[in-house]
């Protein structure tokens, strides 16, 4: 099963990246007045149980993709739906 | 108007962080077979034309936000629609 965690600086929280990547747009001529560079993370779990999945990924988020205190995580789950014409 | 490119490594291509990713993924005991990690870029553009904002995004994501020989991106533009209720 397929899935994704999309992970973001919380808002409030200093983004130094952001900040860089707005400043050299700026230069390059793009009028942009806010930059904030966050992570996607593509994962192929081996269960094929959406609620198990889920779970899984928001401990894996919890433990080890996200930092709690400065980011915020969305989870992104593919789901495959078989449809049987008859 | 608000948008996001996001910005993945090219299947096939290498990707080392991934690797570590689903490497300490497995440490943890979660039975995660594939990982890539890839970049979200929130920006906030000054233009309200959606079409001035795609060929923006493009260009922005060619010449900065993502490296072409080695990955693809996405744009997604945030549309606000109004409807009024008579």
């Amino acid at each position: 099963m397929r899935a994704t965690v999309v992970i973001r600086p919380k808002t409030g929280i200093l983004d130094p990246q952001g900040e860089a990547v707005q400043a050299s747009l700026h230069k390059l001529g793009f009028p942009v007045t806010q930059a904030r560079v966050g992570r996607v993370v593509d994962l192929e779990l081996e269960t094929d149980d959406v609620v198990e999945a889920r779970a899984q990924l928001e401990r894996m988020a919890d433990e080890l993709l996200a930092n709690p205190l400065i980011e915020s995580f969305e989870i992104e789950i593919e789901i495959e739906i078989e449809v049987e014409r008859t």
